[in-house]
């Protein structure tokens, strides 16, 4: 039987999504625990390969598993099996054909910054500092200029695959509310890193230390390389969009 | 000089404020940081000795530096010496007489509940996780029993001391938003493991598996020993009263 799984996770403690040569990734840890359950090797494909260091409210990953079981035995029996720092909240039985990845439609990410002189300690692992005060106007202004279809090759890693850098943004805005703020971001895809670059960017609008053209300009294809990259601890993968189901959970703990 | 310093920490680390025999104290760290920065040994003064693994939004201590530095150069030199789990978000000049604890009025701490069927890992340092839907009800009218003077001996631990047991709670109420429930409780002091056998208590009438009148009748001289105490964890100290200011930090990071 397919299940599709809500995983959440502080991804301070990983190597992001997949396991590294120096560190384990959730994806191994959440396979270790379903291995346990169902007394014999599970795998699960994930939505989304996080980065080392980033979290996730709404991670989505299906696996096939032997054993019959409800969805709310399956939630309660990994609760007991995976560490404080990684839940999963929900699970739905799916078609054999349904793929986490390859069914998504969309992803929406938060990148949350402490806006204020001495950093937040209860935000210190879900939030980015940065001491100077930013300019709210000239980032929703900049955010703006990522709607629609472009090539994002400025924002990613140079990569020696041809696969295409194009990808479409369906909605960016910047939400400001005293000493937090949040970039919200959903689009069809995100190439690696892109999502930090964007806020990095973003943040170097804020300071002025860049007009608010510079993301416009960055997404012209002779701009090079975007050179701000944000760092992990700020970016949290919010949910990921079905054409089945409504994206994601319902609760963000993230509303202040 | 004297100065009175806002503390807050996520406590899950350390001892509580003071050093114990098996681990450090917020006290400790906070000391070799002003002693670094002063080049001399500094003793601070804590308002509340917080209990190990409890945090603080808005402790207060005293110091005597030897150093002539304003309050903001005094927030951003801890800024950079103080581990992220640790930081003093405000300093101000006090009289040589003033005290952190003994001029204290009130203090207010918050227990939080993260009450839904999977933990919560955004929440897992600063909530303790209860399955069972609480009534929010039946904790309300029991902690209206708290308010007024009370001998608290059965929400202590037995101690040889034969100090009074005698406490004044000015306000306990119980905030209650979807999975997040929180009970404020101010007061002019409070024993060792007060708030979280009150915590315990009000978390039992909420399961129903006491009466809601078990707090009021608790505070009976002849009841005994309260014997639920809430884990650690959910526990903070919000704010320190001062007759000369209001109390505490402005921003709470906990409206949702």
């Amino acid at each position: 039987m397919r299940f599709l799984l809500t995983i959440q996770y502080v991804g301070t403690r990983y190597a992001g999504w997949q396991t590294q040569s120096n560190a384990t990734g959730v994806q191994q840890i959440v396979e270790q625990a379903l291995s346990t359950m169902c007394g014999q090797r599970v795998r699960i494909e994930g939505a989304s390969r996080t980065d080392s260091g980033v979290h996730a409210l709404g991670q989505r990953a299906h696996a096939d598993l032997p054993i019959d079981i409800d969805s709310q035995g399956l939630v309660r029996g990994l609760s007991d099996l995976l560490p404080p720092d990684i839940r999963a909240v929900e699970a739905r039985i799916v078609d054999s054909s349904f793929h986490a990845r390859f069914n998504a439609t969309a992803k929406t990410y938060v990148y949350q910054i402490w806006n204020g002189p001495v950093a937040d300690v209860f935000r210190r692992e879900t939030h980015a500092h940065v001491r100077t005060r930013l300019n709210l106007t000239a980032m929703r202004e900049a955010a703006g200029s990522l709607i629609g279809e472009h090539d994002f090759r400025s924002f990613t890693v140079l990569n020696t695959e041809r696969s295409s850098t194009i990808r479409t943004i369906e909605e960016a805005c910047v939400d400001g509310d005293d000493d937090v703020i949040r970039l919200f971001i959903r689009g069809n895809g995100f190439l690696r890193f892109m999502v930090r670059r964007i806020a990095g960017s973003l943040i170097e609008v804020g300071r002025e230390s860049v007009p608010s053209d510079a993301i416009g300009r960055a997404l012209e294809p002779e701009f090079g390389e975007a050179r701000w990259t944000a760092p992990a601890e700020g970016l949290t993968l919010l949910s990921v969009r079905y054409p089945e189901w409504p994206a994601g959970p319902v609760n963000l703990p993230f509303s202040s």
